[in-house]
């Protein structure tokens, strides 16, 4: 009983996780603002973001009534209990709720940290980190309060009432929980995709019309688009990410308690994975201190900075879980031990790998950098070779690590108790989220710095430090992504297992051998979705782009002394016309990811969506990883060209460049991220439709 | 005794289709072959394809007499009966004995085609044509001979000596000649990636200095890369996907063979697909009497000439297979004649799909090509959404085919009857394989006509005509690059299940569920191989086309009148420049073919290996059509541009579309294609070392 005492430490770490986010936002928001037209500009970029993100919860809420309604429906015919479809909603409401503030805070912080950057480096480092640590603390303290309040009124509640299906109490709540994370990765679909429209869109209009055909610099105040471009980064990258990430992390978590109960570890194998999260918030906390950098510190120093901050808080967590695991699971399986460890372990090297494919500093982004001499085509052809050549690491990394937590944890003699070391290993993995989301959701706040800094003309020395604060962020940016993809990939397979547990539990046994033509032909087209899925956002980026470029080439043509800088260019139009396009394009993509799992399993069965999910998540991984680096080492390499290599800006090679870098922004802002949204939505529905599936499943 | 006394019919179906072959080579011998100086250029281009060929036939055998080596080797440590290596060698000479025939006919039919159409339009068609039907039917014909003569020896040395293992003969016979398409897969992947290296190295290189540098138009006889590219169309379109259809071809049939022992239908169950492809042979045989065309027919028209003649064939197949498998596995086993059914008409739908994702005359292809308006950036990913795009329908297909097959043979009722089923459907859907491979290999034969026609500068209304038969080439090149990847899938799948029981023979019992690690593994490395692979491909292209550029510059430069007509390009040099990059170029890829399933075997065991073939198999699949709808698309959708939309040759339009088909180039002639052997190599590869990689596991 020791170990369900110790649950406490998740309300608790909850509540340290919101209030120091809560005294960090205060601290942030004390900042000097900057100039009048510092603020202005943020003003605009805020207005803009919180009008998309109001929209979007407008049309999110219309989702969610519906699927609430129809959950609600499963519950009343005995599909469901009764408080799936609440959970449902909380999740949805938590992960909006984390949206909402982490990009409240990242829209105030831009301009306050191209302040602080009037007087050094290391003062804008720290405004712009304590923003990004303000969204990755919300998340995790949303994530482990929805968690914990679930937990304590589940376990109140099955103590005094009767236990459905037959099951003891720990399997009824962790077979509930498990279903809530279904409002978490809804909502996180709408934001990567949604957010991850409107960012590209936003892109590469005012790319295509301000840079290419009116001659003006990037985030020139006289693009109609530029606003909308800064609005984008905040929702895709901060919102969409932090989204991504809290359904992550929710779901690793009830994904590994609920195994945990058939891996017959008992309320202990529930309470670890909770508590460990609680331990990861401290460890992150006290990471944050870690981060500071010297003055006109190198790009280098400044990623050691940050770097620093996450492995002290990874080594703080691999200490105590050493000691939390033996406390509460016994020296009998230290091996869970070890498998957490395998988790944080992948995670960094995963991080590494991208950063060595991506960055100018290494072969492969250089060798797409020479390709440019001979123009767009062999650029292009370089970018998709190297990102087709970078998932073998990652791919191997996850290989290991899962191959490593299964046998660690006792797989060999207990096929459940592995299945709970591959799953708690993504829990490992994302234990230190608070930190890794913090270095990663700074990236678009130094962004946004740097284009505030160029609208207000700021001096040239300042410019140049937010220009580094920038360049790191693209660094943390994609390792971030890196991150996001592999934490998905293990969830995925965490949530699969506990798929083949939840139908277990309705009395269906699956057969799940590769032989089984229905397992085989789900692999097939779970192979295929991502694909499908990735064409579709591409397309929807360009559609949406298209209205961009007929909007701001009518402000160009409509408005008089635009151009001159004598009036003033209608931002708001252009943010709500890429709104408008994201919310109409994120539908179908949406409504692919939760139909896919449903209709095949009712036509085929719910062995065809076990192969359905295995195949999205090997090839959605796969796709993803492939895709952003692409996307990652195309943005790098033309940045390397405008460094002044093989003719620098202006040159062909440069032009050439710049295809690569169109091409890649889709690539690695929305179609990549959203693949790791898709293969655990898919899950997620599967869980919940299960026993609706198993009933009505045509052809039987 | 009835189903073996129609095995007879196997030989029968081979000597008829040699002997047709023989009959019709002849025939083309004897055309006009044109003027003096439309012989010197196929001359030319004959001498080039004949030493690539000597040297790649020089490096193959290398590496098969390295491979028979440690095939003996492990003979002797009794991992393999005796037969097995030489087994291998029949299969790797037969394989490269019909790409060396149907690579020679394709040669001297270039002239004689474009002679012929001096005279009429349909007598072109009838000379491509015919060159096409003699590869078609060689391969067909040298496969059945391959097969009967292993079948017949095998059947009378068990009968008179000790079966090992322990089975009854029909296993031991079936278990050996499986094997053999070790032989095949390994000669097809050398052809297939050795060509498709040779064929874009040439092409791109010929382009990137011929038409940007120089300025002269494509097929000039100044570009002293000229001749290479014609080469490359033999070498790449002809001889690889000549070798790649065999070794799926003979691998569908002693697969199935091999899966009808399990599925206990004794003696007929392996005869049945032998003799279904003798059938196969005849219909073939009857098929090309329907092609013939009018004169100045349209397009369609010509389309329609090569439909009836596939259409006609499959149904010969259809009617009698009917009456054939009642009359060998009797009334009770109808079922598996649905199957043929099955994969039959999954064939047709396959080659359709392409054909609408890849023609000018259909929506994809145009909204590329409207792409091109905003530049080459939207070019690429318009194309790269409609290559993802277009893997969802023959995912569907292939999907369907596999549960319509399996259940329809009784797999409800007999796991392996069903197996038997998905295979039997390969062998169907490959049935044909003697006219639609001659529908295939028309194509370069074509090109080259057109190719030949501009070099000797025959009059308009001839060129005319060659340039309608070569674009007719386009759209039969790429429905038959659909119909070899779903065949391919198939033959794998069927492939794998025969590892299932090869492993079974060794006394092994596989756990293949997705819940067992190593196979979950194994997945994700199979997955993330066909992206490594294409990366490995992509970049050797790039190298191999930078090595002919060097070379194509030098000789504008030193050879003195060349571009004014006056001195002669020294083509010969080119030519040994790409066959020897494409010779080392192969090198690596074909290695990681072979190693990988050992080396996984050997690490983390047949399970894995298991997974490691389904994850291959599924990815590569999805990943070969998409690329290879992605390269077809553009290259049309550029040609639509030339044909005068949205600005005509040289408008920026065109541009943006030039580099959108460069790019498509190695996607659609190398990368995409090689695919297809990787996937089946590495079954087969698992095959032959099974018993070695059980015995030999490190972690057990």
């Amino acid at each position: 009983m020791f170990g369900f005492d110790l649950l406490i430490l998740a309300p608790i770490g909850s509540i340290l996780a919101l209030s120091f986010a809560f005294y960090l936002a205060l601290s942030v928001l004390k900042m000097d603002q900057g100039t009048d037209r510092m603020k202005e500009i943020a003003q605009a970029v805020r207005i803009g973001a919180q009008a998309y993100l109001k929209r979007q919860y407008v049309g999110v809420a219309l989702f969610f009534v519906a699927v609430f309604c129809i959950l609600m429906f499963m519950a009343v015919k005995n599909y469901l209990v009764i408080f799936v479809p609440f959970a449902f909603l909380t999740g949805g409401l938590f992960s909006g709720l984390s949206g909402f503030i982490g990009m409240n805070i990242a829209t105030q912080s831009s301009n306050r940290t191209a302040a602080a950057a009037m007087k050094s480096l290391n003062s804008g480092l720290r405004v712009a980190f304590s923003s990004g640590a303000v969204m990755g603390l919300t998340v995790v303290g949303l994530g482990l309060l929805d968690l914990s309040i679930w937990y304590y009124f589940l376990n109140w509640y099955y103590s005094c009432h009767p236990i459905p299906l037959g099951t003891d109490k720990i399997a009824a709540i962790t077979s509930t929980m498990l279903c809530f994370g279904m409002g978490a990765s809804s909502q996180a679909l709408f934001a990567r995709v949604g957010g991850g429209i409107f960012t590209k869109a936003a892109d590469v209009g005012a790319d295509l019309v301000g840079k290419v055909e009116a001659g003006i610099p990037e985030d020139d105040p006289r693009n109609p688009a530029v606003i909308a471009d800064n609005v984008g980064d905040n929702v895709g990258d901060v919102a969409g990410m932090g989204a991504d990430l809290y359904e992550s992390y929710v779901g690793s978590i009830v994904a590994t308690s609920a195994l945990g109960v058939a891996a017959g570890l008992g309320v202990a194998g529930v309470t670890v994975p909770m508590v460990m999260a609680a331990v990861g918030v401290v460890a992150s906390i006290i990471g944050t201190f870690f981060v500071k950098s010297k003055e006109d510190a190198s790009q280098s120093a400044l990623l050691a900075a940050l770097r620093k901050g996450v492995f002290a808080s990874s080594f703080i967590v691999a200490v105590i879980s050493f000691f939390l695991i033996k406390a509460t699971l016994g020296v009998e399986h230290m091996g869970v031990y070890w498998s957490v460890l395998t988790g944080l372990l992948a995670g960094v090297l995963i991080g590494l790998c991208t950063e060595y494919y991506t960055s100018s500093g290494f072969k492969p982004t250089r060798f797409i950098a020479d390709q440019s001499v001979t123009g767009p085509a062999t650029v292009i052809i370089g970018g998709l070779a190297v990102g087709m050549m970078s998932t073998a690491l990652p791919v191997l990394i996850v290989g290991i690590a899962i191959l490593a937590s299964y046998f660690l944890s006792g797989g060999a003699a207990n096929f459940n108790s592995g299945l709970y070391g591959i799953a708690i290993s993504a829990v490992g993995m994302l234990s230190t989220l608070g930190i890794t989301l913090a270095t990663d959701a700074y990236g678009p706040v130094a962004d946004n710095a740097g284009g505030n800094a160029e609208m207000s003309h700021l001096p040239p020395e300042v410019r140049k430090r937010t220009d580094a604060l920038d360049s790191l962020g693209n660094t943390t940016a994609a390792t971030g992504k890196g991150f996001a993809i592999g934490s998905a990939a293990l969830t995925a397979l965490a949530l699969i297992a506990a798929f083949r547990d939840q139908v277990g539990l309705y009395g269906k046994e699956m057969v799940l051998s590769l032989m089984n033509p229905n397992v085989l032909v789900g692999l097939f087209f779970g192979g295929m979705l991502p694909f499908f899925f990735c064409s579709m956002t591409m397309r929807a980026v360009g559609r949406a782009a298209g209205k961009i470029v007929v909007e701001v080439r009518r402000q160009f043509k409509e408005i008089a002394g635009l151009m001159e800088g004598k009036a003033k260019p209608d931002y708001a139009r252009c943010v709500t016309i890429a709104t408008a396009a994201a919310q109409k394009e994120m539908i179908m993509p949406s409504l692919l990811a939760v139909a896919a799992p449903i209709v095949v399993g009712l036509l085929i069965g719910v062995e065809a969506v076990a192969g359905l999910l295995t195949g999205a998540t090997v090839c959605g991984f796969v796709l993803a990883v492939m895709m952003a680096n692409s996307g990652g080492a195309w943005d790098n390499a033309k940045k390397y060209i405008e460094e002044g290599h093989h003719g620098g800006k202006g040159s062909l090679a440069h032009k050439a460049g710049v295809v690569g870098d169109t091409v890649g922004d889709p690539f690695k802002d929305t179609s990549g991220p959203s693949l790791n949204i898709l293969i655990k939505l898919m899950s997620m529905v599967s869980i919940v439709f299960a026993s609706f599936i198993i009933r009505n499943t045509f052809f039987k």
